[in-house]
């Protein structure tokens, strides 16, 4: 049996939405799920047992940055990625494809793989699907993501068949090499693009392997909402019912509806993290951005439906004070906020689930939160 | 009967060492006692629930920080300063004075006080003795420090002369201005440079006034260690002994442990939480420099003998990672260790006076810790 698997709890019956279970080595999660990021091995700004007493199941780390700092022999010498970073639930990798291929012209792909140049000293090195499996199976992390190509927005019909056949090739280099089925789960990407046929296609493909897990890769490129929506109606249908669907990279609150209502089981985003410390709050009114002058004298809380530790005990003009004077509580303080917010949602949305109202519940939320 | 009192303990019979207690409003604070600063109503990377789950008793916070970002009457509206940065201990405030001086050609002195440009944006203000107390009666701190001028080294005698006479003078004028003598003490600073009979004079003038608590201002401001010892010597012996002694911006070891030696109660300073994010810990073998390569495998803790957050879970390799990728958990680790330390430090101290081993406990740490 493969070291992760998924468990159906509840089907909602109004929509695709389900209500799951993915088992890992490291605990179970509830799904849907968003999985925080901790790109560096730490979510950004937070202690791990901040993130872990919010409600976060599953984090996901990433290979590229990890590869080339600290490296990933020296996470293996640590005793791999939970022990070095102190996490010991579930953690998803990625497979470094994704921030290769965003190196634009410091970038060469090959049927062998990707040659690049490191972000940080520009030194030459090359990413193939056995290297990123030899990185992921050296961080130890429970699910691995395949090495695949992400098709920008727009491609050309002919760059996206190509693209989404070497990502089947790559896919198969990669489940040869995973040298832990046992206790690391590879999961495939589905590539394609906007196109119905290529999609389906590579999910046909993908699928053939019999993998414990799918991601559907290559949307929130910069294609239009209403596409974006369309594509994943029919990619969730191609995939099978008995193993997660994870939609990679989205995490604001309408994708996270949007892709549930749909069927996906897994998100993930930088998004919290990173608006947080730009100073921007999600919350059940919409979004706050925290340096605006309307907050000099506010003294309520960033969210007056929120319990998290920011929201119990920080007025607005605090928070404000503190980003005005480039202060660290202040990533730290709307980073916990805006990840227990997504989790929390993420928590309401599976009660939702359970008591069939999740369409309801999306209709009061969006009500809500006006403008995304 | 003033807010804040001192009760003495028992004194260590082989130096000036003491234990005792002093009382606040927020609590009591067993002393000798270290400090941690909170500049901007936070201490650096810290959440105040990190900062009393290591044992911190009190922190200090700036009036010149605060006066021009947020604005001393947003902190009064936002219910003071305990409040707006949620800290239910007792607080510190120093007077500005230090800060204002310290702007250089930024400022004019004049009998009146001080006429100075804001470092953030240049815009003018003018800090005096009334005008630092109604800023500190609007933070609400539990005890507020006297509007001073603190002299260069080296200075000629002279000028400490004027300088110390005028902050008798500004010093009742403190005193005149604090309209909340029932909850928050003024503390008077002595000054006089490194001449004897000018220290005598100020502690003369200042006692006079009998004031809840006296400061020792003006010393680790350039002068070599031992000439930093001998003034402290007799500078102490002028100060009463039923009230407490708080020496000024002091936080490395050798400081606190010379200080302590010397009947100091109370001490703060940057020291721990600047170099923390500058990548430096204190640690009972001496400093640790993360970043150096030496730690690139070294997969033990920090400090062998600590038991903070950071040591109890993370490696050296892990912190020097963390530091190399700029992350802010660097900051927030190395800054939870090295308050840790110092507080911890100051108990061991209280302990060893208690037991009237306190020479003994400095020797011991001395041989362990190395160069300071």
């Amino acid at each position: 049996m493969a070291a992760v698997t998924y468990e159906l709890i509840k089907k909602d019956s109004k929509s695709k939405a389900r209500r799951g279970r993915v088992h890992t080595p490291h605990g179970s999660i509830e799904t849907p799920v968003f999985m925080p990021v901790g790109t560096a091995a730490t979510v950004k700004a937070m202690r791990p047992d901040e993130v872990k007493e919010m409600g976060a199941q599953i984090i996901l780390s990433n290979t590229y940055h990890l590869y080339l700092r600290p490296g990933h022999e020296i996470v293996r010498e640590a005793g791999g990625l939970h022990k070095f970073m102190n996490w010991d639930r579930a953690i998803l990798t990625d497979s470094g494809g994704f921030q290769v291929f965003s190196l634009g012209d410091l970038r060469k792909i090959t049927e062998e793989g990707v040659e690049f140049r490191s972000h940080i000293d520009g030194s030459k090195h090359m990413l193939s699907p056995e290297k990123s499996i030899e990185v992921q199976n050296a961080l130890g992390s429970d699910i691995i993501m395949a090495f695949d190509e992400c098709a920008p927005y727009p491609a050309d019909r002919g760059y996206v068949k190509n693209s989404l056949e070497r990502t089947t090739r790559w896919l198969k280099r990669c489940k040869e090499a995973n040298k832990n089925e046992d206790f690391q789960s590879l999961f495939g990407i589905m590539q394609g693009g906007m196109y119905q046929d290529l999609r389906y296609q590579s999910a046909m493909e993908i699928v053939d392997l019999d993998l414990p897990g799918y991601a559907i890769g290559g949307l929130s490129v910069g294609e239009p909402k209403d596409i974006m929506y369309e594509v994943l109606d029919y990619c969730v249908d191609y995939l099978p019912a008995d193993k997660p669907r994870y939609l990679m990279g989205v995490g604001s609150p309408d994708y996270l509806f949007e892709g549930v209502e749909r069927g996906v089981d897994m998100f993930d985003c930088v998004l919290p993290t990173r608006i947080a410390r730009n100073g921007t709050a999600m919350t059940s009114r919409g979004r706050v951005v925290i340096k605006n002058a309307a907050h000099e004298r506010d003294f309520t809380a960033l969210d007056p439906e929120c319990d998290c530790y920011t929201c119990r005990n920080y007025s607005k003009a605090y928070l404000r004070h503190l980003f005005k004077s480039n202060e660290i509580l202040s990533s730290m303080l709307l980073t916990n906020h805006n990840l227990h917010f997504l989790i929390n949602l993420m928590s309401n949305m599976r009660k939702a689930i359970e008591e069939d109202r999740f369409l309801e519940f999306k209709r009061e939320f969006y009500n809500k939160y006006g403008k995304f």
